[in-house]
């Protein structure tokens, strides 16, 4: 019963099978053939045949270099208060812009709304010498709530940020659960609906520690290449994470195994639904759920071995939140809810 | 025939096989046991119950990380002029330290002379407000150009840098190669000779890209984990660093590979040395080799299938780097040697 | 009528004589005895005989530079959401400290309540690997609404502050303008309220460009220096800066300046809550004042000659700012009363 | 008998005059139309009509936002070795441009040689992705060592940069000694020498504390200005910046004080030579003589009441510095040489 992350999961078998069967030498820093064939195969999944990729081992790696290729040092970045860019990465948006201010901003269930930003934006006068100059809008899907942007939703954010030549940048350490969440394309949830660069979790997806970059805008690649090298994220031994990419963008898996982790979260939401002690914070529409309940319950839960994060509470009653993985089985999700029961 | 770079290699079946060894869930961000393990691991191979470790996945992330702990944004930090960090970081150092200076120095071989740091550092009057202010010394063993510092060379350099207050690094990419050439003990070519933090090299030794910093001083222990964190550079499933580096370490693998590289290394020099046209520019020392000889012979190397890299020449001879892996058969070498006869 | 900032006001004379008054050579960098005499003197005002005053040329650097040195690059400053460090600076604090971050605060009137800085703390957990580390408070006083903290106020914040282990710094643009309205002495209004470096404003107050840090916390001098240095704000004919210091502290000049501004800035106030469509924002308690009304009173007031900064608006009501200056006339006051009557 | 430096001297009369003539309020921040005049005026003297002008108050401030605009944070700056960015400005320029490298080449008599230029480029291969880029050439006129670049040696150098796109600044602390030592104009040893960014010095020729960065390449022009407010370099009371230089470029004032500075040097390096004992280092070409002598005599002048700085030396010679200002009289040249002799 381990519902405390998905990035504390297992590598997937398909993907350690892969690490195994390139046994030969190759040229380091990406010059090798699986990296150039895990770059087309994702030009084509896009749909953007001009899109660079850049791997990395890290979301947050993946996330900083994407915002300070989007904003100078004196921008302003405009994201939700618990966006993990935020609250989780310990001011690597401020370290890798070289001083970017991030601007935080309120919202319902996890999300952001165009009324929200634009107010946010008008506060930025056009030309002050004095304020940092609004630069990108970094937005999460699956969000942080565990709730889901679909494209629609992003599309009318980024055209807000375009109004004032903002970068538009997706933190997609959840990607593949909002695509089959949304029943969307990769291109839909992306470049078409508005955004610049998205950060293409893999790590939480079955991967060992493998993120890409996509930056659907030619002209920022050669920087983000050079931030990426900077920062001690160009990896020697490149084609292991290619390897490890190719094997989950092959044959869909990427898109099977999130399917697996939103099926997995959807019983057990259901099941937490079906007691009446238990609230839902927000819809289950991906693998997270955010669930309110008394103190005592959790304590039964995690006497029962199931591991999960509490994120504070009031009075007697504790948020907590499950996570679902790409192996959660339908065991471990019964024998949760008939903890709590 | 592939002596373009040891990162080019491989992972070793050991590690390979280590990977598929751990298939539960395990708590993310280095809170496992086979992260604990690989700590005490280190620490009794170093005889240093306190030292602190930080797996992290880059050679440039460990060596940044290193130098940003030891120095100030207002530092300067001591190499010699073909150091890693100074050549082939892309600034990283000076990004980690938040704009410190690299003082880069003259020497043979690739090593540092002691008077040659000494006269350096004379040259920063102490208390001078207008200067960078001496903060750090980085030496490299194996050292660029393939030589060797003994744990006495080492010592007599830290020991010019303690008179003014130095902390002193080591980027130790290739240590385990440097520890089988000086039959030396970790301790002895680390903080028994002077060094505050070790980069201890993994991935050009047989892993997949994992790199130990490892901090001697327990009171720079947290800032460490902080800018770990921060550059994005704590992977989240990290006990799959810490699988490596343990199947890596146990039962002296480490040292297996290198010796088998630097055999490797040995048997090349012999053979090179027998040629009329070619000339070694320094002994090796360990498992790297830098060689002058005619343009010619170069393509006929590479004719045969030789992968190596040209460093420059002058008129028809060409200088070129040599180096040997863990997996670098004798048949290779002496096909190398063959081609060039 | 001109009330768009004290700090376009002319330089006092007392302040242009003394520039006159020291034709002979000195040495560079601080090292003259004026610089060693501003520090005595600030020493004394301030019965802090071991606080180290830093003299640069403005306010953004006086708070960056005080606000580096309280916050690591991975700490959380916490400060009101339209601080002049959050809001007006540019991202000068992202910058000095190395992408520290803000963390903005809500509160009534311009200022900040320990209860709602307590909560912003508890949102912080002790040793989260994952979150900015709280390090730093900054208040402003006078607020930029133009209101006031007294000393016990100030001491209530620094006290929570306190209990994270935060630093405390006091952005004193208008402090002189603070210490007369609360009738509060240096010490009482800075270090004995718990602050641990100060921005003691001098250009809004009569000079041409001085700003004093002081720093009470003598352990954190040399930090302070040095990063002065660093960032181009160590003047080489540093004594010019001194000159003018000396002549606003000495016979208490800068009071009685502040002391002027303050009752302009009431007989302002006065002049307007007679008026039946003019409202105060806050109450004015300094030399700045916020106040609503209609629009059309506010360009019959521009048309009269009157200059001031528009804060914006709702329907035909304006919010406008009006500052009061060392060298505000009465008469200047009374016509811009006059005209909106 | 004050030779310390050009920076000691006090104001020159005309511009203490000039700051006493402004007395009524005026917009901060540079909005004042003094700062207009001033701006209008240096691209009249350089006959550069678009150029931008930014004044600040420190040298080493002109100089780290000149380079931080032209280097990228992974740029490589090339300049001398005892270039006062690299020795004496505290890491700033690794500051301001967010980690950029300074690379040091030598040459003599404190000057670069194209060649020595062109062969350090040379080692920094077009697209390499591990080593820093080339982004900027820094050169100082009057040299650091006294000497001048005529605009033919600074075209030389410059055209060497523009094969690798670098962009070129000149640090011209003696930017008006070096103009009457040419007998060059403002452009001719500028822009039309292939220089994109002037660090024009005002505090060393009698100025209280004024440099202009005077930006040739409009394109360049916002990020300097942005840059200079957030790093705390925009005055608020920014017309007593441009009234100084207002009077310093009015009538040719700068140049009659620098042609006075370069003239007293000239006579003092004319009494030096005489002198059996003492060796010129360099030719004396503006304001600054380093000679080598006894000991002795260092000391013996000291008791006499010279000042001026010890630069090292070897067995009982010292090597000293020299500098003339705009106020140095014969007198005290022809006292120095007595005291000598």
């Amino acid at each position: 019963m381990f519902f405390a992350s998905d990035n504390g999961s297992a590598v997937a078998p398909e993907v350690l099978a892969a690490l195994a069967a390139d046994p030969g030498p190759a040229m380091p820093y990406g010059a090798d053939p699986v990296t150039a064939e895990v770059t087309a195969m994702i030009r084509t999944l896009f749909e953007a045949p001009e899109a660079e990729v850049a791997l990395v081992t890290s979301g947050t790696a993946a996330n900083a270099l994407a915002l300070a290729t989007l904003s100078p040092p004196w921008g302003a970045i405009f994201c939700r208060e618990e966006a993990h860019i935020e609250a989780d990465e310990c001011n690597a948006a401020e370290f890798f812009s070289g001083g970017g201010k991030l601007v935080t901003l309120p919202g319902e269930q996890g999300k952001l709304a165009p009324e929200t930003l634009a107010a946010a934006l008008a506060r930025f006068a056009p030309g002050d010498l004095h304020a940092a100059r609004p630069a990108a809008l970094s937005l999460t899907n699956v969000t942080e709530l565990g709730t889901l942007y679909r494209p629609a939703e992003i599309a009318a954010l980024t055209a807000v940020a375009r109004t004032r030549g903002l970068g538009c940048h997706l933190d997609g350490a959840r990607f593949a659960n909002a695509l089959v969440a949304a029943d969307a394309s990769p291109a839909e949830m992306s470049w078409r609906a508005g955004i610049d660069i998205l950060s293409l979790g893999g790590t939480k997806n079955g991967l060992m520690g493998v993120e890409a970059v996509v930056v659907f805008d030619p002209a920022r690649a050669d920087e983000l290449r050079i931030r990426r090298k900077r920062a001690g994220h160009l990896m020697s031994k490149h084609r292991y994470l290619a390897l490890q990419m190719r094997a989950c963008l092959a044959d869909g898996l990427w898109l099977r195994l999130a399917r697996h982790a939103n099926a997995a979260a959807a019983r057990l939401a259901e099941g937490l639904a079906a007691l009446p002690d238990v609230r839902l914070v927000a819809p289950a529409e991906a693998n997270l759920i955010f669930a309110e309940l008394p103190q005592p319950l959790a304590h039964r839960a995690r006497a029962a071995g199931a591991v999960f994060y509490d994120m504070g509470g009031k009075g007697n009653r504790v948020r907590v939140r499950l996570v679902c993985s790409w192996n959660t089985s339908d065991a471990e999700v019964d024998a949760f809810v008939a903890a709590l029961a």
